[in-house]
């Protein structure tokens, strides 16, 4: 007998043809790849109403990328900014332009599906260093030539698109020096264009690297920590996994240099001082519409992998669980480093995907009073001094105890989560390839409010029939913490995913929650900042504007809710 | 026989007469005192090489305050903001101008003890709330008046001094009120003219005032908590002595409310986010110069006297306190809250003034190999949950030891010094009643600087003879820390007492250091800020200084280094 759910569907696992217009959108190594298991499949096939048979022809763009876009810039300043950097520094192919305006974004995702290049830059630069952006910044100052950076390319909002036109500076090609390491302050000082592993590679290896006397690391892990940059973290002020810990990237920025239409700034190297405003907290989430950071001083935190604890936790309601949970936070006991708690809906996913769902166990769950649609899963670490982690641990475990929580620690719960920490996102592109979207918002909030940000935004997106909506909090503070949804749908065509995701942002508006905690603004959550945060804020943002960047060339068209026209405004973007 | 040590100067213990010149300067409670003990006045005396009979003859400044300076304010403009709030809440008085724009710097005492007044608001308005405060800006910004806000009077930045005249808001008259008390987010919301204890009060004592289910504490205790403001310490970028644990007052605001000449500027209230720069971080420590902040919302902690743990320590040497220190700071177990490390001349004055100097215990100490000189002391407390406060103990005094200390806590060193942490500044008026000055300056800064910036700021200091020069860290981070300077001199000018304070601001610039760590910059350190933080930091303040206030109203004349003359930059202000 063949079981029913034994069917494989058709996943991709050839290579990503270089140039193909799958390679523009993959998600990361062309060579990796992670299918969803069976667990997903089924519960994603029937969500959606599908038959096995569905998943038979994928739409795989496999066909080499032949869509030439002229440049709009004239051709003597684009000789004049080839000059800047060298022939073997600069180019104007149009598979390269749309790799460097394009991010990771589901917006960007669906158009290169569809074939629908625009807002590309007019020319790529590989800046060598600092000295050169200058040059350039100087050289477009003059021209009125708009400049926008790629990193990492893994914006979630739009943030490298060039709706003005322009160029772009990849910085990822050459500015990865490591410039200085300064162990006495616990300090590291990096090229903006170095990424994550590069970076950690560095500090676990600080003995060999830069002969100091222990191992280091930046604590900074966001799931796109393989492929982002050390400046798209700065810029974009993002968190990592194990925020709650370490901080956001606003915590650990020491100082900063960048070049500006004004000239370049360094920001002062002091953990704390009282000179003024902190001009350090001006620059981080500026996004390149003040300027291109160059350099930047993080705080790093001593490497003890040995130290880290593991725990996890079932509880019996959504309200049980972040009422432990905040009364972690509140504790003042310490914080964990992972501490990720997932709504009934999230909860249920997992456990359908890890194949517990109507198990023994999941009886056994369900006799105890862990029943399905209300149980939440929370995972979690400590990380630190060994004896300060384990008191964070029996701390914690002490407190959800206390809310009726079922202790999973001895299933490595949060291992398994560890394992997959980076490489879920692989699984999106196996589901789009069957027309099934799997995308993700989210916003901060404060204790207060959670439960109701929670209940609106679901609210509104179980409106659209046949949708899922998961939701976690993984990033806390005494005072609040994050919402992250993550919603699956069976898609028709751009508008019709826009239609779902604008209804999102709105709800998110709407229910006074912040409209980003890490993923920055860029040019997709633009149109709702000014609402959120006001116009007497927006003013103080248009001023440093003003300040900076006079000609409005730093990442100009929309970043930050700037330089957007009423209508744009109005119709959040939009699409056709 | 007489002991030689057992004369008493005649410390003044009368009354300070209501109107006096002395009640303009002294500190704090008109009827406390606190004088130096017998082995701290031995000490002085003979640094100065004065005899007893030298003390003989305070100058007391006790006659009723006769100057008087006419508004230089128009009397139309006066007449209008008098409606503004009511002839209650308006004063020409020169006693209260002069109360209400001098503070508690040394160059506002040795001129308001020679009499000298000047540069004092035309008249005091005490606002009623954020209603009146608007209208008051509005009417301001119209006129083109100035000004100048005064909370507590705490200042020692010439913060509140009307440099271009105009008039005074003092906010502890009437803007005390709590606005709103959130258990569930921790947060406090309070006017911003409310002080230290009545904040503390309301804390401590939240079941019954808001029927909450915890006791609070703010955490927040400058020295002069007793008698400064909630704004105050806001506006100034403050630090409490507990803030290794606590944070800086920057790291306890969650939003913030100002009037400012474009009109009321709320800021997002979320514990973090991602919707571009920090408005907080713009207000936070504006100081007055972008707009008057009306109130604030500050996150609170658990109150649990019972949990503070207390310790102390002896060190052989600077070099092997600093080095424990810092490595506790960066051993990733939790912060100490109270964590004080006082230089060898520090530790030695301690040591005579708690009569241990050439005691047996001393004998023993150094028998040990603690040498007068060359011994540091460290005291420390730990708080928040108690398990964690104990492991805090735990593991610096392992530190500590592994660095050779000895430990002091069965003697309640930490004990003794809290008992001391808001009186100590009585004893300026005592001494300065005799023609000895004590004063403090601090800066900041990374671990790497520590050790040469002591070292400078000591050698220009002592280039002066028979001058004491104590310095302590009591603000720390894993990257860095303050560094706080107490000189005593005896002086004979004012101008005597500037080439000192100059020549200490200049040594604290040249090396490298911050301006300030929670003082803020004021009037006084303004003259260095641009040459510290650079001319592009500082073209930023400004471009928030013209957004905000384009008519040059919000505590014009310095503040932030902000509209000073060539010449005023160059002099450092200078003094006749």
């Amino acid at each position: 007998m063949v079981r029913k759910d034994s069917f494989t569907p058709d996943w991709y696992e050839g290579a990503t043809p270089v140039d193909s217009a799958r390679s523009l959108f993959k998600w990361h190594d062309p060579h990796a790849f992670k299918h969803p298991n069976q667990g997903f499949y089924t519960l994603l096939r029937d969500t959606f109403g599908l038959k096995d048979a569905d998943f038979k022809k994928p739409s795989l763009c496999l066909e080499k990328f032949v869509i030439e876009v002229p440049p709009s810039l004239d051709v003597e300043l684009l000789a004049g900014l080839e000059s800047l950097v060298g022939e073997e520094n600069f180019t104007t192919d149009t598979y390269e332009r749309a790799c460097a305006s394009y991010g990771q974004g589901m917006i960007d995702i669906l158009r290169l599906r569809e074939g629908i290049i625009e807002n590309i830059c007019s020319a790529v630069l590989y800046p060598k260093g600092s000295e050169d952006i200058v040059q350039i910044v100087s050289f477009c100052s003059e021209h009125g030539i708009p400049i926008t950076v790629f990193g990492g390319g893994s914006t979630v909002t739009r943030g490298t698109e060039a709706t003005k036109g322009g160029i772009c500076l990849d910085i990822s090609k050459h500015m990865k020096l490591v410039l200085d390491f300064n162990e006495t302050n616990q300090t590291i000082t990096v090229e903006a264009g170095i990424f994550g592993p590069e970076l950690e590679a560095a500090l676990n290896h600080a003995p060999e690297r830069f002969g100091a006397g222990a191992r280091y690391t930046c604590g900074h892990f966001p799931q796109s920590f393989e492929h982002s940059s050390v400046g798209g973290w700065v810029v974009t002020r993002s968190a990592g996994q194990n925020s709650t810990y370490y901080g956001k990237i606003e915590d650990m920025v020491l100082s900063q240099e960048y070049a500006t239409p004004r000239g370049i700034l360094r920001t002062p190297a002091y953990p704390r001082c009282a000179t003024g405003p902190d001009i350090d907290q001006i620059m981080i989430g500026s996004e390149g519409a003040f300027g291109i950071l160059t350099s930047v001083t993080l705080k790093v935190f001593k490497y003890h992998p040995d130290n880290t604890t593991r725990f996890s936790f079932l509880f019996k309601s959504w309200e049980d669980a972040h009422k432990a949970y905040r009364e972690v936070l509140q504790g003042e006991f310490g914080f964990p480093s992972v501490f990720r708690l997932s709504d009934p809906e999230e909860t249920d996913t997992a456990m359908r995907i890890y194949h517990i769902h109507n198990s023994i166990a999941d009886s056994l769950l369900r006799w105890m009073g862990y029943q399905p649609m209300k149980r939440c899963l929370l995972i979690a670490s400590a990380d630190g001094d060994r004896d300060t982690a384990c008191l964070i641990k029996r701390k914690t475990t002490k407190v959800c105890r206390s809310h009726g929580a079922f202790p999973l620690s001895p299933f490595g719960v949060t291992k398994m989560w560890e394992h997959s920490r980076f490489t879920d996102p692989y699984m999106r592109d196996d589901l789009m390839d069957f027309g099934i979207l799997i995308d993700t918002l989210e916003c901060a909030v404060t204790w207060e409010q959670l439960p109701e940000v929670h209940q609106q935004v679901r609210a509104v997106v179980k409106e659209r029939p046949r949708t899922i909506c998961m939701t976690h909090i993984s990033h806390a503070y005494p005072q609040g913490a994050n919402l992250y949804f993550i919603f699956a749908i069976r898609y028709q065509d751009i508008n019709d995913y826009l239609a779902l995701q604008y209804s999102v942002l709105e709800a998110i508006r709407e229910s006074g929650a912040a409209m980003s905690h890490h993923h920055g603004i860029g040019k997709q959550t633009a149109p709702w900042l000014e609402e959120q945060i006001g116009q007497p804020c927006m003013d103080i943002v248009r001023a440093l504007k003003a300040h900076f960047d006079p000609s409005n060339i730093m990442n100009p068209g929309g970043t930050l809710g700037l330089d957007m026209s009423e209508d744009q405004r109005e119709k959040r973007w939009g699409f056709r």
